[in-house]
């Protein structure tokens, strides 16, 4: 039996999530979020990160990333962005699509794939005018997409930045659990209190089956953006049961467990190739994704044990855990490791 | 307690298909589509609709439409269709979005909501060039928004048309359970048979949570349509989940006997309007939809009487019913009524 | 020879227009508008309009349309416009493509091609949400599609419905010389002063090669427009040559004394057709342009005889005059007629 | 007074091509392309390329390239260009809006600004998938934006790559007159005969007032383009103005003239370069662009001498001639260098 180790999306829901909606029925809702549901869910989100803020489900974190870029830049507009951001370059280009022609820019260091704040001090001290797009924004995963994490330190460092030049800050929280598990902080400190504008969330990775939304911090942005939703196609009729997933998620503290087990398990499992010397892990191992190094015919040999994982650039691959990962899978994975 | 003829979608899904998401996290399924679920969904519609076809899900039923209607309107494009049309009038400008500004041209008769054909023929008979829209398509809703039947020689008089000036034809099928059951035809009798290039279904409103697709029977519109797919926000990573919820639908026929349902309680509500002097219903109720002209008076008293309903121009109301709908419900309001 | 009534874009450019170009290529001059002759442009425009402003030249009249409403109506907006308006259907679908998907609603009382207030206010009573496009501005045409001329009363009539549904107001003024002639008034008079945000003013037709130009009123409206305005290609390096077409339209009062000729050529030829029992002018003729029903074979007869002009619906026709018609072109088609 | 060699769009009109203008107004032209001037300006150019040929006169480069490419690259697509094309990052993101999203990949060499198919191949490797824009063409400058020349040898290499990869290939010929003059050859070996299927086409640097087409060599491409042309707003109604600018380019061998000129006078300041020892040119002198490398000191110095001219990155200066350089200019240059 396959061993998966691709991604944190071939993980099924949580059944505590499913369970949630079987009892949905036994009730009218008004649709389009009018439902309590989703009210509640408002409150819960208001509570969990300590502010009043505004939020709209989507029905994948691309739309929330694309729209969410909209409303902090125009079609001339320019966001600065990590190297090899999803963003960038696992979209196809929706947010170029949804925000009619916007640029993105990688501003990363070389070996990192963090925002380097250098590389936008450079670039703006060119002369800026209409023959260039305009800048109006940073875009930051958090955890990166190696599952690096910034530190608040860091981000203030982005806040200070973006308030020298006037730009906008979203937040790719596809993974903020994973990142607040390992942060140890407040929701609020590595959101609004870092300057985030606005975010692009999900709990589909954490155990949801579709659990994606875009929280806006700053209420100004949100002029109309029902109008947007809407005509974007991403307005479901029945969204109590979209809402339901998150509410679910927030029950008995489900999100902060799952992304405990997988950033554990990811531990252990970075451990296992720490203590085979033909592998070396690339970067920083902070949340339930490794990044890992080794000789193309180990990893051929993974492959034939039924191991799954993909394939990160040159000798490297990733694998990913997630909250049904298990310890049997690490202890597999340490044994086929040991046949080579 | 409330009686709710607002809408179908106001209806929870069926506990079936609940119960069929249950099971899926128990295997781990390789994400956006390439899983099991979705291979035999493929299989199955094709069975359906007896010819080989591509399908694309999607979160709302305004993505279907609007994407279904780029691959056959470009942005210098116009499309005919009905008065009041949901793509018109309740889409937000979604198709305008997608396309990228082509136009809708509202092309039915007077009292009808059906596409006039000779509408088509004299508008066809302009001298068309650069400086208006190219007309590439038409697209009707089967059944109407007032829930009213295509009989398969008006589809038919359609297709001709359409052949005759070279048009694409889109169906709006966000109902066709209730259509396919009035009719008691098979679904190629009024899809492909009937010349349809590609149309959005849908099985939301008949049960599911989020069960929307676009269905390709004219296969050459689906050329790298998975990146349009993709850029337009609308493939999730756990695609697993959406497929899953059109099994359990084709599952015992549930599709079936759940717009049987529907469409038979409408019938008997249409009796206990037709029974009412006061009231009066104003287009045939051939599914589960019925407009009434009733004394805003009356209307008023059965909201004071917590039955639910959409107000529907002048004088008139929209009752609908779904699977979800009692016959106690029905007493209810015949009883209300009476009081009046 | 052919004597042409078909537009008053098929006229050529006034010999002075010309004469100021020659003289252009002797001094180098900075590109993208930081030439002298923009400079002086600007302050002739706030002359002429007595008001502070900003102005765009763009290389068409569509583009000047699209782009103006564009700054008023964003991608999930609406604008009211009259029946039959180059906006709505001679320009292709371009405010649609510019606004990324905004809908134009036609808002005319049966006969005539002026915006009907009492439509607006009707629509405006509808439960506007977010499944419908959000009406954000009117647009009319002064004079209108047909030559007619909106009163100051009615203008600022539709600038009390604008301020009640907070509407922005675009006037299309491709020939706003003929109307501004005919009205005998300021040209602060009809724009600013009647409530105008935006204007896309054309004095091509008026005997300029090119000479296109959105004018903001509403100077809130151009932030960062200069972006959109590269974006969309609208940007042509040579601006001097474009802007001194204005500068010798303006000189010696050349737009007035066209436009003088133009209007006056038009009332000669109305004459014409009024003392043919044969003719009838469905529309009044304020401007350039008349309507003319007649029998088709008199038409045909004219064309016989190298008149040309256009067909305007059923047993209508459009004539119109420009500063090039001659007094020997009306006394032909006089005699022409009578030949009949 | 001044010297200008800032770039070739900051020299006038020739006067020739104004005389040509003078001419028109004396016959009435059918407007939109439908005249004289624009029917033998097609037969010109079919003449000038060897070929049956499609073109679209643009009133911009920007608006020639971003709608060349549109019909080459689908809004999920993307292209291969050069390093700082002017595509990338001249233009705002004109690409990006006409295409509706599409991405650029810049791919040259380290030093040079030329395609390197290399890195196209490289690219080609990868695991192509939705979640990636998907390659449809290679857009290359001729000559680059810092007028260097491909050669016919460089050019045939890139057809095969296009070939291979299945990729269109776009020329941006803003400048093609300084390189056919250069190469000495045919424009059509440096064009279709080079596998180009598309190419944006200026004279307005090098002589015309506004003088930019869309050439298509693979007439495929242009199946109602004319729609796309006019819904851009590119389609100007006194057309016969534009198409005739053309026609007096290629009078008396015009635009060879004005080209040879402009080269010439570039080899001539780039002698005044060579001689100085504080001054380094940087790139091949091959038609009328010199990137020279000096102190800024000296830079300065030349500026308090009103010598005009762009900074073109650390410490580089961009020099440009034009049909309008004279030779004392090069003498003031050269006198002003040594008084340093």
């Amino acid at each position: 039996m396959e061993i998966d180790f691709r991604s944190d999306n071939t993980a099924g829901a949580h059944p505590n999530v499913i369970d949630k909606l079987q009892g949905i029925y036994k009730y009218k809702n008004a649709p389009y979020g009018h439902d309590p549901f989703s009210q509640k869910l408002h409150k819960k989100l208001c509570d969990f990160f300590e502010c009043d803020l505004d939020f709209f489900l989507t029905l994948t974190g691309t739309a929330a990333n694309a729209l969410a870029l909209s409303t902090i830049c125009p079609s001339y507009g320019l966001v600065y962005c990590q190297n090899k951001a999803h963003i960038d370059v696992d979209e196809c280009g929706s947010p170029e699509f949804f925000t009619h022609g916007a640029k993105l820019l990688p501003v990363s260091q070389e070996k990192s794939e963090k925002i380097d704040i250098q590389r936008i001090a450079e670039h703006q001290q060119r002369h800026l005018q209409p023959h260039n797009c305009l800048p109006t924004a940073i875009s930051l995963t958090q955890p990166t997409e190696k599952g690096v994490i910034y530190s608040i330190e860091e981000l203030h460092a982005i806040k200070k930045t973006a308030a020298e030049f006037n730009l906008y800050i979203h937040m790719d929280g596809a993974r903020l659990s994973n990142a607040l598990v390992h942060l140890d902080c407040t929701p609020a400190d590595i959101t609004w209190k870092s300057g985030v504008d606005v975010m692009s969330m999900g709990m589909t990775k954490n155990g949801a089956i579709c659990a994606e939304a875009i929280i806006f911090f700053n209420k100004k942005l949100t002029k109309n953006f029902d109008y947007i939703h809407k005509k974007a196609g991403q307005l479901p009729s029945k969204m109590s049961y979209f809402s339901a997933q998150w509410l679910a998620m927030f029950e008995n503290n489900l999100w902060h467990n799952n992304a405990i087990h997988a950033n554990k398990t990811a531990a252990q499992l970075a451990e296992t190739f720490v203590n085979n010397s033909l592998c070396h892990i690339v970067s920083p191992v902070n949340t339930n994704c490794i990044i890992v190094n080794m000789p193309p015919k180990l990893a051929a040999h993974l492959t034939q044990h039924s191991i799954l994982f993909y394939p990160w650039g040159k000798d490297n691959y990733r694998f990913m855990t997630s909250w049904q990962t298990k310890k049997s899978d690490i202890d597999t994975l340490s044994k086929v490791i040991q046949l080579y």
